[in-house]
């Protein structure tokens, strides 16, 4: 009947703009029951569920076998970790593998059938979860006693597949990979044609005393590509150089020739490509943003005025006011954005809007959200007004930040002069007497601001909740401590010992004043320009950031199995591969080895290296060569083109930033919330009507009627 | 008289298209004895004189006490280096200071008086002179025992004033410098800020044995700066983290915070910063060299108008052909050009040329040089034609790259297999024999191309020119090897010894066959694409290269100054200053020590270390402290600042390259011989003819009739 189908366009249309809103695709089923499925998939309960689901599943990791819940990772003191029995965490995965057949199913009929086949996102995702299930079974049919677990490396798939930006980045990333290949090709010439001239130019000798050089690092050809590989990284930089340099002082000319054409050259180049094929991404991810919204909201446009109730207009159609305030109810949306554009709607004269003028009433969807500090209290005591001005003024808080500064010097002061103090020799009094000074001092000033501009006020700005926040947490240590340990007095034993010791709690205080310091940050520009443009970065990064995760995570994973031999737990795996991202060397191979605990014992008087081996020292071993790959391959993804990327976004994020902060003047009560789009309004293309109804007519289950 | 004025203005003319050619100010004076001189100081000669001068004042450094001219660098295997006799070093000096007082007197008079108060570069060259000459009068009456010799350090001075790029360079360097002081400070809030947490956080503890973190890089604040520092440069990445890693996981929070934090965002900032502020260098300064150009061009045109022969017109002025091709006559410049002007001149059917006329004849010195090739022989002969086409086809060529990678596999297979063989059980006829052969391939090769191409042809491109060199010396020390030690016969020994061992033969024709593939670049378009810029980049960082090596200098006197007690020449101290400027890191502290000689004695059993003492070993003197100062310091100014500008300015150029290669088609027989200046044709603005004669009309010594 009519009114079941204008209910089914009023939907459709509500769909529609919430997809607008999100920047989701329009190509989904839109019948009646697959539109209430659609707008329960994207609610905020399920995607909070799949969101926890993703969680838990990388979660694992640090509870399996080997676990990671140790406190210390000293072979020798900790005690055995907990390990769960077998088919706790089995069962945990199950629950997880459930909810993503869900999920799965769910989408692929949300996309309809002929779109599954396209979509090679989902049919990953389908063998992913076929792959991990059977794994499962096999794993408890062995009791979880097997040690190749594939499904661990293949968890961080299913944190990629559920973010829309992680595929598009991975997507960008993968058109670069030609010119990076390139690159990297470039480097393997560079790095195989110096690796034969230093093996023909630091030969065995016949002179024993000679070839230290020979010797210690070019023995062979992999010694000889490792030593080379780990110059590139310039780990090894001035040692590899010493014995040749002490013979002949030209042989230093090879590896600074090396070091300055891979490093400065070859590794540069690399940004400087990557730069070049990211300059236009985030544009175009912004530009492909914008195209999704206009497309959602011409979509509503169109089945709304397909309204039976709508004066059929053979030339133009139209939508009635009546039928988009009905929709506008029942969509979910940012509720200031939702009045404006209810006031802008009734400040139509005519009943009937165009396709224009519907899009021009939800551009308000795209503006800056102008956040207004409330107003300060009206004091009518003229003290009270004289107080007011004294204590909102800007002066008074940079004398707030003057006596932050006095606290940091004196903590400062105190903590030279304690440093070589025995424990038993210290004295708190002290320290403890001027940090109380200084806190009521911060009181005082968060009470006085209070009173200055209100409570409202005060804590509309960041910058006063962090400090206000700090504040009351100093102040609750501060009255704990005396609690137990009484007023400071000359002999204030730092040994004193309650739930914490005296020492901990001043430690506590004294960090948290540290950490407190950082409100100068905003009375500082470039300070806070810098900050911003981080901020905003970190924003743009995540979809990096989660690729690094993912990345980060099944490295760590196939760590975990490819050295079977040594108790390489999750957290060792990731504890290892930080600084591999930076170099490759010898010492940043460390591996906590169980079965090598004599060989370890034998190394017991150095100190510091008690606890880890060198990994070389196992060069006999099979493992190794897999090692020296492993690490290799790690440090190409994660220094050489995940930092290149990182460098590449900053550097387009900042000079964006730069550029426009230039002709913007500082507005100070109004605070903009710049999102990325709002970065680029200005060069952003508006998609044309053409463009946007020949999607429309390409939409897989839409029919529109002309 | 009439005769001499128009001598006069043909010869400013001459000088002023001269300085046009150059890109030099036109600011100097212009009466007839002026000229002369100005024309002698820029005339070939002088100008090399120059350059010689100052390459012998820098490389006086080498052979100065404490004198670099040892083969070892080895305190106890070298000879005692021959120190020059007191006087002959000075004398050398004392003639380049001569050298310099002539050229400051006439670039002085040159530019005149007014002038002279304006320009800094010119005082400061004065003052660098008479702080230079006294010094080394003091030195002489001392007999040059005296210790601080300030005039060392100032030498490099010299280099950077001859340079015009060098000036311009640091003039844009200082305008970045306050973006990249406020980087810094907030580098240095970043650091103290952590140094303090990180002192609160590895206290010293009660229990000795939980305090290791502090016992070794958190003892007291010198010490946790210095760690966090170098943690900043990566260089003790995971060693810092591992006392407290195994102690307690969690505070290996701490350390990656702040790496990321310090080494990911605000060291990377830095570039986008020096970027962000760089991205407009290169266009304006090819902009300011246009400008120049086209003032040259315009004065001569004034002062030829004013001839007294050409016919006096009110509105505009003119120039008579006959006075240019006079002027023409006396220009010194590339004959190609000249040529080409006179060619064009020739076409002009009027006497007389307007001021656009004139510019535009100039315009030949804008464009590409078009290098064509000679054309090949043509032969009679069908067989020879067959020849011809046989071998002149990129076929053959890429023929000749398989064999020479043949040839380096070969090579790369007898290396693998003698690594670990004794010197003695070495047999070198098996590389021998194939040597030769490929050697006689390469001969073959050349010959056949040389026959293909005809000689002339053959020349004309660079790789052939480096394949040809490369073959001839190959075959040059073959027919030496097989002179000296005959044909290669099983058991052809590498110990036979003539002038050089036949092991030492056979290295360097392998060496120099490794060097040989090279050749292969220019037939893979993405690496020629990538030389060709990095090429380019060598040609655009000549004026950054000069900096560095200005400060290098500066540094590694200051080094020998700062470090009396150690024996650290020269050399020693570019070699400890190079890997420095990657990281702070005790084990680059590496110095020659000669007073603590039985100190090193005491550790002599660790062979790679013998010849170098840990700096950081003597932290208790004084030294210690500045070394510190000393080393930080250069490591901001290479590493932090130096290769961020590197950065910049090969993102630069090679974005412009790359931009450029996407529409222009490759063109196989005609090279452009492309310059900075051209690679920005299109973006450049010309000068307006109002903004030209009002900088004509500042000129202070020239008095324009109108």
């Amino acid at each position: 009947g009519t009114g079941a189908d204008n209910d089914l366009y009023i939907n459709q249309a509500v769909v529609f703009i919430e997809d607008a809103i999100q920047y989701r695709s329009i190509n989904h089923r839109v019948d009646f029951n697959s539109l209430w499925l659609y707008r329960w998939y994207y609610s905020r309960i399920w995607q909070w569920i799949l969101s926890l689901t993703i969680t838990i599943i990388l979660a694992l990791a640090f509870i399996e076998k080997p676990s990671s819940l140790t406190v210390t990772s000293d072979v020798r003191y900790r005690h055995p970790a907990w390990n769960p029995p077998c088919g706790l965490t089995e069962s945990i995965e199950l629950l997880c593998f459930l909810v993503f057949v869900v999920d799965v199913s769910v989408k692929s009929y949300l996309i309809g059938w002929e779109e599954f086949w396209k979509n090679k996102w989902l049919m990953a995702y389908i063998l992913t979860l076929i792959v991990s299930l059977t794994d499962w079974i096999v794993s408890l049919s062995f009791f979880c006693a097997e040690d190749v677990r594939i499904r661990r490396i293949l968890r961080p798939f299913f944190l990629l597949q559920n973010s829309s930006m992680m595929k598009k980045t991975l997507k960008s990333i993968n058109s670069t990979l030609p010119e990076m290949a390139s690159v990297v090709l470039l480097l393997a010439v560079h790095l195989s044609l110096f690796t034969m001239f230093a093996m023909l130019l630091f030969a065995r000798t016949k002179d024993g005393q000679q070839d230290k050089e020979w010797l210690s690092y070019f023995r062979n050809l992999p010694d000889s590509l490792t030593t080379l590989l780990v110059l590139l990284t310039t780990a090894n930089n001035p040692d590899v150089m010493i014995p040749a340099y002490s013979k002949n002082r030209a042989y230093s000319i090879f590896f600074i020739l090396f070091t300055v054409l891979g490093n400065l050259f070859l590794m540069n180049l690399l940004t400087a490509i990557i730069y070049n094929q990211f300059r236009g991404y985030l544009l175009k991810s912004v530009q492909s943003s914008l195209f999704r919204r206009r497309l959602g909201i011409r979509a509503a446009f169109e089945v709304l005025s397909s309204l039976k109730e709508a004066p059929g207009n053979a030339q133009q159609s139209y939508v009635s006011t009546g039928a988009l305030l009905q929709v506008l109810q029942k969509v979910e949306m940012d509720s200031r954005c939702k009045q404006a554009i209810m006031r802008s709607l009734k400040t139509y004269s005519c009943d009937q809007l165009s396709a224009a003028q519907f899009q021009k009433l939800f551009e308000e969807l795209d503006k800056d959200a102008i956040k207004q500090h409330p107003p300060s209290p009206e004091y009518q005591s003229h003290f009270m007004q004289k107080m007011q001005f004294a204590f909102g003024h800007p002066y008074f808080g940079y004398l707030g930040n003057v006596v932050a500064l006095a606290n940091i010097i004196s903590i400062c002061v105190v903590l030279v002069m304690d440093a070589d103090k025995q424990p038993s020799e210290r004295d708190d009094f002290f320290l403890g007497a001027i940090n109380c000074f200084f806190i009521l001092y911060y009181l005082l000033e968060m009470l006085l601001k209070i009173l200055a501009l209100g409570l409202k006020r005060y804590l509309s700005y960041p910058s006063n909740r962090f400090d206000g926040l700090l504040t009351v947490i100093l102040l609750a240590l501060e009255i704990a401590t005396f609690a137990v340990y009484g007023f400071p007095h000359p002999g204030w034993r730092p040994e004193f010992m309650g739930l914490l010791s005296l020492w901990d709690m001043v430690r506590l205080v004294n960090m948290l004043i540290v950490f407190r310091f950082l409100r100068i940050i905003p009375n500082m520009k470039f300070m806070s320009l810098v900050v911003t443009t981080l901020l905003d970065l970190v924003k743009n990064l995540r979809a990096f950031a989660g690729i690094l995760v993912v990345v980060f995570y099944a490295f760590a994973i196939t760590g975990i199995m490819l050295f079977k031999g040594a108790v390489l737990e999750f957290l060792g795996g990731v504890f290892i591969l930080f600084p591999t991202s930076f170099y490759i060397k010898k010492v940043t191979v460390v591996l906590y080895f169980q079965k090598k605990y004599d060989f370890m014992a034998l190394f017991g008087h150095f100190q510091a290296e008690v606890s880890c081996c060198l990994f070389y020292l196992l060069s006999v071993n099979l493992i190794c060569r897999w090692a020296k790959i492993y690490f290799v391959a790690w440090w190409l993804i994660s220094s050489v083109i995940w930092v290149n990327l990182f460098v590449a976004l900053l550097l387009e994020n900042f000079i964006h930033k730069w550029d426009r902060r230039c002709h913007r003047e500082p507005v100070s009560d109004i605070e903009y919330q710049r999102t990325v789009e709002l970065m680029f309004r200005d060069v952003l293309e508006e998609p044309t009507e053409e463009e946007l109804m020949e999607k429309l007519h390409q939409h897989p289950h839409l029919q529109l009627c002309r």
